[in-house]
């Protein structure tokens, strides 16, 4: 899709998908994505056809994360060509017609962008997910939507399991099950400047360029689990000074997690991190407390349209 | 259990019972009561046995508010006498073997006091729900948890299902499947008081009474339900203005709920409540996006051993 001069070459963006429902309970992204099914003119640009998509409706249906497995983590490529069609799991049989539908991964046909709205329990406030930090028409978008809009709003490199052109937005914190306006809100605005920034992108007269830019981002380093005793059972939770501090610097003996009788574990490492997804209620079967990040700016060169 | 002279007269609570897990996802309860299974000395009093209890195992193996239906709303007569067996769902049949065990309901061998522990999602801190404002017993209890050790401590008269001599304890904001230190610590420190107040009643010498006391209330008006169209889906939001302002007032022309399109619906009631349970999860499902209260005083008679 890419191909370089002084700067990037990227097509036109005309089919763009966004996917509320990939986990089935939580709210932002299952109620905006219901009404722009039912009046999409919020979503509409010249230049861009938009399609809104439930993608898990089963698991809407019982505003469950998922019915038999996570289907956020079923693009595989084992998935995506198993046989089997009605025995498979739900969410894999999801995954292969969405496929259908919106690519097959990698091939010509496929949409060109597809926004994924996620919310979590975690204070996060508004989180991109990438995949790659050579991912310039996304750090191009990012960086439109924070320098045009958005004040409070952090950017997250993060390894995302479809290698679509896929962004994934994490916004939060929101319990699941409810709606809350703020976050309603804020997922809305986002949606909004990017697809103003591809319509922007696909307008682009002769010479129009998005100049080259510095993006701060996260970049995810471990998973750190809860602590465990012999049999495996959680024995403490996170700690009070760490709970919602997401992408605040946790230094070498800062608290950590605090021992259901009343100990401080502290954290041991060697330099500072940038906690983040900390206490997500979906990530205890994960066996993930929250996970580390380090601070990075990235460049994104220059992009223009093909 | 009461006889009046001066003061209320109640036996001995010897027997107290502590449930967790009514619902599979509130993860205070749950923790709790699962360390006190393992190791109880922190809920014993020499004068009361005390028994932690997880009343709904197979929701919290599943981490979901229930199986099959709500536990909390099985305790009915009908169901605690339904026939059937294994064909009844589990929750009924949880409800029959609860009943069995800690009852039977208004029996002399059913259990003196019942903590049953709960999360919210909404902001309502801590509260403990009632079934009636005669319950000089809990009334006191409450009064003495108040006095003795917290501040920011609401308590509402709500009406219970069980007509055990039962006390709920709903403490939030707590995202369902989340252990929040907070939170749990909260919890925590109202069992220890309302334990060391049973202590206290039962070790009651002679001409010990708890004196009259009075005691701050909210008692339940209505259940109000989101805005909805005519195909009975929701349109609206809990207002930003309304949001986590549990046990605050509401005055006539106040926002409340917030349409999809931007517009503000008011309370058009015609004096003050005070809105509680506010955009919590689990009433989506009941058609409830919070409840009304009034504040009321109550006198709650002196009380002493008989």
């Amino acid at each position: 899709m890419s191909s370089y001069s002084s700067s990037a070459r990227f097509d036109e963006a005309r089919r763009v998908a966004i996917f509320g429902g990939t986990h089935g309970n939580e709210m932002s992204g299952v109620t905006l994505v219901n009404l722009w099914v039912k009046n999409g003119s919020e979503i509409q640009r010249k230049m861009v056809d938009t399609k809104p998509f439930i993608t898990n409706p089963r698991a809407v249906e019982k505003c469950t994360r998922y019915v038999d497995t996570d289907l956020n983590r079923a693009f595989t490529p084992e998935n995506l060509s198993a046989l089997g069609e009605g025995d498979l799991p739900y969410e894999v049989q999801r995954a292969q017609e969405i496929n259908r539908i919106f690519g097959p991964k990698g091939s010509p046909e496929a949409y060109d962008v597809i926004f994924d709205l996620h919310n979590t329990t975690s204070n996060m406030g508004c989180t991109l997910i990438l995949e790659s930090s050579k991912d310039y028409f996304n750090l191009q978008m990012m960086n439109y939507i924070k320098v045009t809009a958005l004040r409070s709003y952090f950017c997250c490199v993060n390894i995302v399991l479809c290698d679509w052109f896929i962004a994934g937005l994490e916004v939060g914190p929101q319990p699941q099950g409810v709606l809350r306006s703020n976050i309603f809100e804020a997922m809305r605005v986002i949606l909004k400047h990017a697809l103003d920034f591809i319509e922007l992108f696909n307008e682009g007269r002769t010479g129009v360029e998005f100049p080259t830019c510095t993006v701060e981002v996260f970049r995810v380093l471990e998973r750190i689990d809860y602590p465990r005793d012999a049999n495996g059972n959680i024995i403490a939770m996170v700690h009070p000074n760490l709970q919602d501090g997401d992408w605040e610097p946790l230094n070498p003996g800062d608290p950590m997690f605090l021992t259901f009788d009343g100990k401080t574990l502290h954290y041991q490492g060697s330099g500072t991190i940038y906690p983040t997804f900390i206490n997500e209620a979906a990530y205890y079967e994960k066996q993930q407390a929250f996970v580390t990040t380090r601070r990075e700016t990235l460049v994104a060169s220059a992009i223009r349209k093909a």
